[in-house]
């Protein structure tokens, strides 16, 4: 099967907004085993005509996003039914679709809205419970009379309208015509504290040996999704595979990100965690407090960015900042346990570290940070970690580690 | 001028990379009154070829991205000079510098790499400073034996090789050739505190009529830049209609994000903010110290989540929190007056809210929130705001609009 991709909108084409759509839908088709050959992006416009009718000569399914709103310019619809040589029409179910839409928002349906419940004959209305654009499914048979046999999807542009609409009419659709990406099943595993050539180095030739079996990696932000997809069989070899050799770097096997498996833990267990940052400056905390739920299991944070904060809030003794330097294992330790103390939670992080671009000396260069895990059952546990290379990405890498740190003793897990 | 833009990339039809590329140079090209009229997007490989030879028949300048590395699947070279008739001949200086490149991190460049160096007759090497592929540029007239006439970039893929490229060779060049779009000058208002709508209703009709102004709105996280390009009496013009219009919700002109301009300010007056959070558990404080030289003005945060540890850290009484509730008025003005003196700070923020899904009341609904902000000179204000729609954005606009009555007390404007 050959599929194609257009996109259509201006602001895509003046950069106003970041097609993650594409991406998106790329990788839930290549879950499937099913990979765009090709995706081309137009203005609003009559422009997507021409692409529509180059498209449909190369493959065997379009799908298009954008261009159903009832503007002069969303033309999506008019486009496609031109190209197959179709008339548009009212479709009365799809008409009184949209206007009980308007009506359970206390609303009037103007009449450019009409143009929305327009369907060719033989195509079929996909609909849209979150906007007013309810899609368009095309079959291949409808372009017999112009020689053509592609079928075409017509979705709306908002990621809130187009994911549901691909997740629950699209690809059971597809599935359907193409039965042979039936029975594919996809899996994916979240790594974390190893980089994607580590994990590669690890695994890649392994899972490159299981038959039927296709691999993708996805850089998410501080961890590495390993997706494996195929025949159920060859996913669950190569799942094991994975959890043989990177076995406790595994976060999670359901796309859960680290703070959510940390927060769901803490849950389970009954345990609250505090936490005190200097050098994260909020962002371990605003992390855990992403996860609803999470006051449950979290209910103190320090940012203590100043020396005298530490001291103050964690009892840090001046002295030990005097003699071994705010960034230290010690002061790291001494906020891990004064949060402790503090909050009365079960288990504290600390960190504390030059996230720079200024600061940094030889011995303590800028990247240098120490992360502290102080637990009521168990010594203090610090770690000394560089994470040179921009302030972002020293953030997002810190409270990862010690969020790590965290989930490695929860699970009974050594810390590295 | 006629422009289109090929990216090429199998990762990026996976979606296992989000075009971030392709958004930032509609961005560029569009401050030069340039719109992008298509963007295809093909697999590493030959399919790059049939994209070119559409492409070069309908565009006057055509922009490739990818393709240009040491792989057998790197063929965006070759597939360029193929289309237009041309034999690709090792270029000695291209040769000399990336052999310096590898020696200069005391590397032996590989024999592989030696397709790098390729360059057509005519073919003009664009260096790239931050990576082995270095770029190209064809005129249009490489093309003249085959009846083409569409100048060609190569650009490497990597955005911080694709990015200097662009600016420092592509838009010289673009301007050079059509010098119509020269001259032109480009600015952005960064809004926040009104949605797009808002801005539209009272900006949209009077920058429209100002001739020879382009318009664009770029959505941020919690904040619109407006953005007015073309002649340079034109956007001054459109300047004046946005600052008198929109005059104090105009956080900067020159793109820089609420929490820069705060802590610049900040510095600037030599005062701290301390901040105390309970609902955005940590974003204020995390945004406030992503920007580098926050120490000089944020010492203390306090994420209290707990009602114990408002009271136990901030000073809030616990008959308050029992009469008015921890989400009301009179306990975030006391967070915010209990930080301020805990930190010694000059101003404190301070936000308690409900973030949801969960703990909503008929009186006090998901998305409630209390923002207050104190000052050692003024009496603490408070404002009572309504973030429904989901957490991350409750935390993202909840964040905004404390560091936003912070930003107008700083520039002695009202708050609302």
């Amino acid at each position: 099967m050959t599929i194609e991709l257009i996109n259509t909108g201006t602001e895509l084409l003046l950069g106003d907004t970041v097609n993650t759509n594409a991406a998106w839908l790329g990788q839930q088709l290549a879950a499937h085993g099913i990979e765009v050959s090709r995706q081309t992006i137009v203005p609003d416009g009559p422009a997507i005509r021409d692409a529509i009718a180059e498209a449909v000569t190369r493959a065997d399914v379009l799908i298009l996003t954008g261009g159903l709103g009832p503007t002069n310019d969303d033309l999506t619809r008019e486009c496609a039914s031109e190209v197959l040589g179709l008339q548009l029409d009212v479709d009365p179910a799809a008409l009184a679709t949209l206007e009980a839409y308007f009506a359970h928002r206390g609303k009037v349906m103007s009449p450019v809205n009409r143009k929305q419940a327009m369907v060719p004959p033989g195509g079929e209305v996909l609909t849209n419970p979150h906007g007013t654009a309810p899609g368009l499914y095309l079959p291949a048979a409808l372009g017999r009379s112009k020689g053509l046999a592609c079928a075409m999807f017509l979705t709306p542009g908002p990621p809130r309208e187009f994911k549901p609409m691909i997740e629950n009419h699209v690809i059971p659709k597809l599935v359907g015509l193409y039965p042979e990406y039936a029975g594919r099943t996809v899996s994916y595993l979240k790594i974390t504290g190893l980089g994607e050539s580590e994990i590669v180095d690890r695994v890649e030739r392994d899972l490159e040996a299981v038959p039927g079996l296709t691999l993708g990696y996805c850089l998410g932000r501080g961890d590495v999704d390993v997706r494996l997809s195929g025949e159920p069989s060859a996913v669950e070899q190569g799942r094991g595979i994975v959890m043989s050799k990177l076995s406790s770097y595994v976060v999670s096997e359901d796309r859960r990100i680290l703070e959510q498996v940390v927060v769901d833990r803490l849950r389970e267990l009954g345990r609250k965690v505090a936490v005190a940052e200097s050098c994260t400056g909020g962002t371990i905390a605003s992390r855990i407090t992403d996860i609803s739920g999470a006051s449950e299991i979290f209910g103190y944070g320090f940012v203590t960015y100043a020396n005298d904060a530490k001291c103050k809030e964690l009892g840090v003794e001046p002295q030990w900042i005097q003699s071994d330097g705010a960034v230290s294992h010690r002061v790291a330790q001494a906020m891990a346990e004064g949060c402790l103390n503090v909050s009365g939670a079960d288990y504290a992080l600390a960190v504390t570290g030059i996230a720079g671009p200024n600061g940094g000396t030889p011995e303590k260069p800028v990247g240098t940070v120490f992360a502290a895990l102080a637990d009521r059952s168990q010594p203090t546990q610090v770690r000394k970690l560089f994470f040179p290379g921009g302030r972002d990405r020293f953030k997002l890498l810190t409270s990862q580690s010690a969020l790590e740190m965290l989930r490695r003793r929860l699970f009974g897990l050594e810390i590295p």
